[in-house]
């Protein structure tokens, strides 16, 4: 096999997503519903909240009648009644009058505002002075004011937050369609990895990948199913990858991904029926020997055995794939901070390059300082709060350049 | 009881998380650890990796062999042996000679580098050329170069993220010791406040703090038990409250918290055993009518009623709090980040204001448009994309103001 790659940009692999699918629809509980992505529109099935509502403890007004008030020259108004929480008040409000009335509390037909308890006295059962205007609608929420009846409220490919969950609560719906949570396979390979309850010889190092891919794929709120550590055996490889094809939703091979006699990845991924490589090799680093492949429906990737280079993939690229499998519209965008940097970094032209870098808050902001040491290392990681992001066009970064930090 | 608050501030309100413990610790497989507190340091039971390896496919050398070796002027080398993989070399190796060796091979004794495998070329099965020196330790990670045995390595009260999951596997810990995931009881309150199974007549609202908060909650990966409606009856919430009190870590209670006729929240904290009243009112909007007490060991919330003012108190708050009580050490801080206004935006000076926006991609940068509507609307946090905060000695914020803007 040859040693050199054929390499295509981060972004180029990034469209690739539109070659796969995003998974089912299933219908879930709402309040297990958080973190799902949302399969269909939800429509208002009526108005919200339905009713005019005060906002404020207070007197419920015809907001005209208290026009020209202040604390000199209150309004006079006499009190019709009191609206009972939860209840349609058992008296209309003709204007000059007044109605007690809590937050939350329904509107009496003919009032039209709030005053709050604070610019109001109350002279006696009978009659309240009101010490401060109110303007139509103040204090009220009116009755088609979040949402009326009809309205799209929530698209598909919604990520579901704490909000978006609630209003499909206020609207009555105890189930919501989702996307089904995407299932993973994760296997590492190599002849070196050892299973991390056994203790290793001399030359054998425990299986680190295995457990920083799972953490990115539970922290993206998908299953994983992991498969153990397979060894350099194209056979062997071969048959745990079908295995895990049928299934899972997505794959991913740590180790054996690159060009070297022993990197028998994209040859067992060649060999599956129905099974296309899209990418061997990325011009990204860490990460640059980087597999994709599409087997059937299911895209299958080839990481690096490098723990660092391993987890920058998972990030940079398998994470915003996988969003696209559990049926996002668009990739969550990752959360990037400006920081100044404390050094010159240097970077090769041509290739995306990411540095590991820790933040620390200095006096004018937070400021990024690279973490040094090898992509081999997982104590760099541990050090590391983000990454530098060096775009294919520059040979690095200044000392005091400001840039935009992707968090970790 | 008084139609006014005695506010504390914001940072006054989070300083009262050191008058709370965290949750005691328990033993997770580390499968299961990812998102957890580790309650304990973690210390290096050896060397890792614990043997010299290589990260490149190529040569093991001593690198002095290589000085001067160029695409002209190549060195020539001996070939010794190969070395397997995860298996001890059974040969040291010469100055002047090289072994074969693939990524994660270990090195045999006697060599301290790797030529990459496309600096050189094998002439046949003994020897090969070497076209690129390499420096004492190049491609290599030594024996004790990503921990020394001892080394703390990872502290305690560290948020697990991949990379400190995959360390500890890597060192061989099955299972890691963490806080217990704190449960947080929720009750709603409100006569008006119904399941959100049943049609509400009007002057009637489904409940939808019960799920905004279950949201932020499971987002800070803690456990939940719901306590349902309780109608405004002090005797009621009274016994919900010592409830949920005995079987949970922390207790929210949304609605009632303000100085209103219909406002029993305090009046039944104060009524618990071995119970203070830490907090009435915080210099904050939306979310002024916020309480804290501390029952026993254990915080309770009143919360407002008023769904946006709910959210931005557990925002702000509510879930600093809770992962004191998961055993970080000092609370995750929020993600910020910067973008500049679309519009002037006011406020009162002596109370910190947040804002609800939109955040857009400009040519510029991200921009910040504010999302109109009361604090009673969800469907302003659903449009939602952060808060702008604001000082308390602040009267606004102008149009073009770069501020960095919270993450919902």
């Amino acid at each position: 096999m040859s040693h050199f790659f054929k390499v295509k940009s981060l972004d180029e692999v990034l469209s690739l997503t539109r070659e796969f699918d995003p998974t089912h629809a299933e219908t879930v509980d709402t309040r297990e519903a958080f973190s799902r992505i949302l399969a269909e529109d939800v429509a208002a099935p009526r108005d919200m909240p339905g009713f005019r509502r005060a906002t404020m403890d207070g007197f419920a007004v015809n907001a005209s009648a208290t026009f020209g008030a202040s604390e000199s020259t209150p309004a006079w108004l006499e009190i019709q009644g009191t609206v009972l929480m939860g209840q349609v008040p058992d008296f209309e409000l003709p204007p000059g009058k007044a109605a007690g009335i809590s937050t939350g509390g329904m509107l009496p037909k003919g009032a039209d505002a709030v005053v709050m308890v604070e610019h109001t006295q109350t002279i006696d059962d009978t009659s309240v002075e009101i010490y401060k205007s109110v303007a139509p609608l103040q204090h009220v929420i009116d009755a088609s004011e979040d949402f009326a009846s009809g309205d799209v409220v929530l698209a598909s490919g919604t990520f579901i937050r704490p909000q978006e969950a609630g209003l499909a609560a206020g609207m009555g719906f105890t189930t919501l369609p989702v996307h089904r949570v995407p299932v993973v396979g994760i296997i590492s390979t190599g002849d070196e990895i050892i299973p991390i309850d056994q203790d290793p010889a001399p030359g054998r190092i425990r299986d680190i990948n295995s457990y920083t891919l799972r953490g990115f794929v539970q922290e993206a709120h998908a299953h994983v199913i992991q498969y153990g550590i397979v060894k350099d055996d194209p056979d062997q490889l071969q048959k745990v990858c079908e295995k895990a094809l049928e299934q899972t939703d997505m794959v991913l091979i740590s180790g054996g991904s690159s060009v070297g006699t022993r990197d028998y990845t994209v040859e067992v991924l060649s060999a599956l029926p129905d099974t296309q490589i899209l990418v061997h090799g990325m011009s990204v680093s860490p990460g640059k020997p980087t597999i994709l492949a599409k087997s059937g429906t299911k895209p299958v990737w080839g990481l690096p055995g490098q723990v660092v280079s391993a987890m920058v993939v998972m990030k940079m690229v398998v994470i915003p794939f996988l969003q696209r499998i559990q049926g996002y519209r668009v990739p969550k965008p990752l959360v990037r901070v400006p920081a100044k940097l404390t050094r010159n970094v240097a970077s090769a032209q041509g290739r995306r390059d990411f540095v590991r870098v820790m933040l620390e808050t200095g006096e004018t902001g937070l400021t990024a300082k690279p973490v040094l040491g090898k992509s081999g290392l997982i104590r760099t990681m541990v050090l590391a709060d983000g990454l530098l992001d060096i775009g294919e066009n520059l040979e690095g970064l200044e000392k005091d350049t400001v840039t935009q930090v992707i968090l970790l």
